[in-house]
């Protein structure tokens, strides 16, 4: 039995190596390198390959792939919309993916970041950076004297609204599916509009769906509180960043974290240090001082590797040994 | 009845405008300055004073103020240290002063900064300034993962406790005085050997009274694990920075954050950005990605300034009013 493992990162190793230390019937073989029409050959003698790029899985690549009888392929990320699901039908892959692998990574993060614009860390750091250790007048408030509204109580959300009840905020939520758990708390406003009139801060946990797309737009804010506090983790098409930018600039709102961009494919996990930025409304949005960009690492914690490291290559001995996985994807 | 209010900051003018209109029947007049033998006089006509200063209170400037017949001074903080008390107690001063303001505002900056180091987002933000956008390999570990080693269960360590908890983090804690509460949920261990031992990050909330001098010196870090992360908001003098900075430099503390500082006194709150910087050690610490320093800035949200405002403007108050406030100092 072989598993062969594609661009391994140095932060997987150690959960690989633990997960091959826990398995010592399976040969696990593994490369930095990308799976490509040229270094399918790599896997070669394998019964499944383990995945993670952003790169398509395209039908040259899953073909090379069943040339070697290679058609079991187990993703360590979520997203599938690379994969030319046409081909993969045609050669019979077997897929699955790593949808839930720690609400608490993106929760946690959305929460810290919340709390560092309440506290004015930016400016605050800049000014020790700078030796500048006066407190005044960079005064912080405190996250539980605040009213926090969020919107869509799933996986993520309701692990969010754990953490702010422990900071003691005032925590209101708005789901189109209401959660039992989060109704018994009594934690629901009947409409976003209820939210949007009572919350100090806001942070969103729904998909990007279509029928989300643009979501938080010049209306919507329009309708929060003057100097409300707005963070995003979830995905870039929820907000109309132009609505949020003029939102800022007119001091509606008092401070923004965003962790994903409607146009952050190509832009995020890029090194631009040296070359020209080629968005100008990010460029300076990294400079304010009251807004906190970080380039879609919410996930990016040891333990959702560990976890998508291990739960995928279950994933893929489950297949070896023709079984389905629960993370099966049906396509 | 007229108060007289010295040293008001422009973030407490919100909170004493307040206070005025809840009390139409008090005359307030303030300034900026702060009381000294010169500017004593300011508050001629005044029944009572209200103050926040490093400034020491000399027997000169009380003799100054009860020779305009003002013998009631509120502090707005917590020290009384800088009070000459012998010429205090002579002329029969009424002082009082305002020891418990907003322990969220210290517990949540601890926490906050525990979360940042584990999410390393001092590396993180460098390199986002930077227009570095690759999130690898600055991975971050998660609060929810960590046993968290609470020393002190006091009004701050139990705020500590119940932020942790939200986050899911497993919480053990050491306080010489066990309470109640903390006990009930099974939190304590015996002694500090066994928190240094489990904890994968420790935090203080201890007074810096002198038996606790020193508490984490080379001798207790070399007890704790491999890796460990140390925040202290509580008292500069309980730690031997030397030994923190050679645990650093080892690897054996991965990560440290600090907002007191045992030689703080006349080094934070200045502006040293156009001067040379005073203390090489913290000049070199502020500069470290692994290392967050706040100069004392833990108390300072706007929840913190308004109970100092308030609590103290009640005081005085009562002190005119011939009431004994439960915050009035006994000396
Ligand atoms: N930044 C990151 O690194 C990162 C990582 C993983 C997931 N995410 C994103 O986080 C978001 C939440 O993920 P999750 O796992 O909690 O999802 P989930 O499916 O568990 O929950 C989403 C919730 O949103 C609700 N919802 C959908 N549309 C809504 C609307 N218009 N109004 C109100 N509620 C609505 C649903 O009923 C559901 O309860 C997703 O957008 C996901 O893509 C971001
Ligand atoms: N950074 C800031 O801005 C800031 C502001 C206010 C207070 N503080 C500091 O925070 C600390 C905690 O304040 P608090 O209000 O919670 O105090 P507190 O008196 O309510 O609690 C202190 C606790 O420490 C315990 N203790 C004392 N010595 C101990 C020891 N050697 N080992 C174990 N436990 C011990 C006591 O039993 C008590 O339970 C104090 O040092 C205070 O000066 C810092």
């Amino acid at each position: 039995m072989k598993i062969f493992a594609y661009g391994i990162r140095k932060d997987e190793e150690p959960a690989l190596q633990q997960w091959v230390e826990k398995h010592p019937e399976v040969e696990v073989d593994f490369t930095d390198k990308l799976l490509s029409p040229e270094t399918a050959s790599l896997a070669e003698g394998a019964d499944a390959v383990n995945v993670y790029q952003q790169l398509d899985y395209t039908r040259e690549t899953l073909t090379a792939l069943q040339e070697f009888g290679i058609t079991k392929m187990s993703l360590r990320n979520v997203g599938i919309d690379n994969i030319d699901l046409d081909a993969a039908r045609e050669f019979s892959f077997d897929i699955s993916n790593v949808p839930v692998y720690s609400p608490n990574a993106i929760a946690e993060h959305s929460m810290i970041q919340l709390s560092r614009l309440l506290r004015r860390t930016k400016e605050l750091d800049r000014k020790i950076a700078n030796h500048d250790l006066r407190w005044a007048p960079t005064i912080g408030r405190e996250m539980r004297m605040q009213t926090v509204g969020i919107i869509g109580t799933g996986h993520i959300g309701r692990v969010a609204i754990k953490i702010l009840q422990g900071f003691g905020a005032k925590v209101i939520a708005y789901d189109k599916f209401q959660n039992d758990e989060i109704k018994a708390e009594g934690l629901y406003v009947d409409s976003l509009d209820e939210l949007y009139a009572q919350a100090d801060a806001i942070s969103l946990y729904v998909p990007g769906v279509p029928e989300n797309h643009h979501l938080i737009d010049a209306d919507a804010i329009s309708k929060m509180k003057d100097g409300v506090v707005l963070v995003n983790v979830a995905r870039g098409n929820l907000m109309d960043i132009d609505a949020v930018i003029a939102g800022l600039d007119s001091g509606k709102i008092s401070d923004f974290a965003m962790d994903v961009y409607e146009e952050e494919v190509g832009l995020f996990n890029a090194d631009w240090s040296d070359k020209e930025f080629p968005d100008a409304k990010i460029a300076d949005l990294i400079d304010r001082e009251n807004v906190l960009v970080t380039p879609h690492t919410a996930f990016y914690t040891t333990k959702a590797v560990y976890e998508m490291v291990t739960q995928s290559m279950d994933a893929s001995l489950a297949f070896i040994n023709g079984e389905t996985p629960a993370i099966a994807v049906e396509y």
